[in-house]
């Protein structure tokens, strides 16, 4: 078997085989294949799209390109969520405990932020001795005393999706639905979880910008991993404006805990409740309304809120910061910043306000910056809100007083108010199963 | 401007500018932009195509990467010819020296065999001292003298075809109408002659198996040397069989030198005349008509003939060779193939009959193999001839007796023999001016 007929296959609009899909995978992992003919054949599938089965073959065979995580001990009951990304989403952190709570498995894999989008692993470092770093052992044994262990993904996981993903990034071929769901798909095959809950945003801070195309990702998503065994929903949510208020590190822990205490409604909670129904209803076997049920009750009951603590005492952390958040370190410098009109805002560019938070400080463009776990914005007005001229629109937060300026125009360019109340989309558009 | 920009529009359909085509080709060349985006780029032209517009940038382009020869001292007389490949194609042979006699300046490079296809510097060092690497200096005084300089291509001429077709060779992006365009009209135009005709082969031993896409790829060739400023036509010639009867290199020498000395005529003498009519319109500026007169009177007067006697001596080769064909060096074992039944030769295979020469030992695989120069077959019967059962349908020429048989079942599969006289195509299809 050639590479060159691999790709000509494709090319021509053929379905490609099992076993050339694997050979290719691991030829290229191995070093054998080299990346101007994968670059060929990555345009080439941009074109001529996969069969379901090409997409679950390449899937699987991504996710055994190198070491994966064995979560069989837990039977049925691990579960998993991911997200494509969006700007101020923190409901991995409210989500796990709730459902530690009621008895699912949730060990779980987390990154960093890249660019205007957070990470799970960042936000956690922003609390006192929080550890993201454990090992195997560590890590099931700390799921199964107290249901819940979330680490930085570390060893050789997809080594095939990193390569193919630093390959598409720069070849112009990352949006593609074949390529952009097994890399998602493979890495959620590779962390073990048995059932699976996607998050996939649409809207202008999210990669799909339409309902159509959202729904296109999620049903492949959904099936891919159908075909590759494990129990999978997803649920299509709002992201043409930032997730709650918070957006940065520590701002976004404090207000993840908000949401435990009972303290945060909205955007935030009402995805989490959706998100966490899911997840419980998959692990738990229970019925999508005895489940949210459930998950509502371990907010109101606290019994999540302590399950938060409980973990993050497990990793380390100081707890008592997640009760008096005046503990967390404030920035050094803060500015905020009013309406020079009344009316309503009628946009917020999701992706912009991410960006201005990178340039507070808070996020990182290249893969080795440091971060300020302090730096960000605090909303309070966001999109469909009246607001009168001199409201306080949102303060921003910074150790770097010179970056306030640049964020303050990035956040004013992300925003546009107007007259008429504008339409706006539910928080959860669609759940696909 | 990113080459990563420049993929993704030409991957979204739209049309490259002259600066983001030049920004590529020179960027390729001097080593800045790697194999892997380049290939994807390619593979996105294969899809999307290009206009006329951006074709024409591209040869330009290429054409210009690298040294390119200027024969601007002989005004509009410079005249080159470029066949996109067959089998027992020996035309340059006998087209150079009428053309020179009529008064045209032919100054040529050319190329040496790869697999099934021959080459003309090869053909020609079957004759004794001839030399086929000309300085650059003696390439155009010896064509100011006599009208004729043929040198093996040497030096730096299109860099950017070079690497570009290497890539395109192991990423399944060959067969693209802008792509085999840009590489062909480049190297024409590089090679400097004001008026150029192209010879486009269509059938089973030519990379266009289809009239419709031979005239294809014709139009956007003769379109596109215009557009560069050159005077253009194209014939299309049926290669569904080898053309002439010799093939292998010293046995092609002695079938042109035999049309030029009036003795040959069929297929071979007919596609020569016409390619030779278009080159002497187009450089001497005569009408169809009136080039075709003259080039029939410069082969039957022997003028030609004289011309290539002159043309074999100014470069070192032995000329009565030509005249006593007798002094070409025999192959050492020979084997007659006879028909197994009658009736006409419905189908020869063009490729493989130039495999089998290869087998002999008359062509190379790999771009450094040794060559025999008196290996070859001659073929007696043709597609359409009629034949008894027990002719000779050809002989098999080569100093390595062991090849014979390989070589001998090569051929019985490249030609059908049937009991219905087959329909065929002429011999000059179509003129595109």
């Amino acid at each position: 078997m050639r590479m060159y007929d691999i790709i000509k296959k494709k090319r021509d609009g053929y379905a490609l085989c099992e076993a050339e899909i694997r050979e290719f995978i691991k030829g290229y992992v191995a070093g054998e294949i080299p990346d101007y003919q994968v670059s060929a054949l990555l345009m080439a599938i941009f074109f001529r799209g996969m069969t379901d089965e090409e997409t679950a073959i390449l899937t699987d065979a991504m996710a055994h390109s190198g070491d994966t995580v064995d979560l069989s001990c837990f039977g049925d009951l691990s579960v998993d969520k991911h997200s494509t990304g969006g700007v101020g989403d923190k409901t991995t952190l409210v989500i796990t405990p709730v459902l530690a709570s009621l008895g699912a498995k949730v060990a779980k894999m987390t990154g960093r932020g890249l660019g205007h989008t957070g990470g799970t692993a960042d936000k956690l470092e922003s609390i006192e001795g929080f550890c993201t770093s454990l090992s195997g052992d560590r890590f099931i044994s700390q799921t199964e005393e107290i249901g819940i262990a979330v680490t930085a993904q570390g060893g050789n996981l997809t080594p095939a999706d990193k390569m193919l993903y630093a390959l598409r990034d720069v070849t112009a071929t990352v949006d593609s639905i074949p390529l952009i769901t097994s890399s998602i798909m493979s890495k959620k095959l590779a962390a073990g979880a048995k059932n699976i809950v996607l998050d996939v945003k649409m809207g202008s801070g999210a990669f799909m910008k339409s309902e159509a195309d959202a729904e296109t990702l999620a049903r492949k998503m959904v099936d891919i991993g159908k075909r590759c065994g494990r129990n999978v929903s997803a649920l299509i949510t709002n992201m043409d404006r930032p997730l709650g208020s918070a957006v940065g590190n520590s701002l976004e822990v404090i207000e993840a805990a908000g949401v435990l205490r009972g303290e945060v409604k909205g955007d935030l909670y009402e995805t989490c409740v959706a998100l966490a129904t899911e997840m419980a209803a998959l692990s738990l076997s229970l019925s999508p309304d005895e489940a949210k049920r459930q998950v509502v009750d371990a907010i109101e009951s606290k019994a999540a809120f302590e399950k938060m603590k409980q973990w993050i005492s497990a990793q380390g952390g100081n707890s008592d910061w997640l009760s008096d958040v005046s503990l967390f370190p404030k920035a050094a410098y803060s500015l905020e910043i009013k309406a020079d009109r009344g009316g309503f805002i009628t946009k917020m560019d999701a992706e912009m306000i991410g960006t201005a938070v990178v340039i507070l400080g808070g996020g990182r463009l290249k893969k080795d910056d440091g971060i300020d776990h302090s730096a960000g914005i605090m909303l309070y007005a966001k999109t469909g809100d009246k607001i009168e001229e001199g409201d306080i629109l949102c303060t921003l937060y910074t150790c770097n007083e010179q970056s306030l300026s640049a964020a303050a125009d990035k956040y004013r360019e992300a925003i546009k108010i107007g007259d008429e109340k504008p339409d706006t989309i539910p928080q959860v558009v669609k759940i696909l199963r």
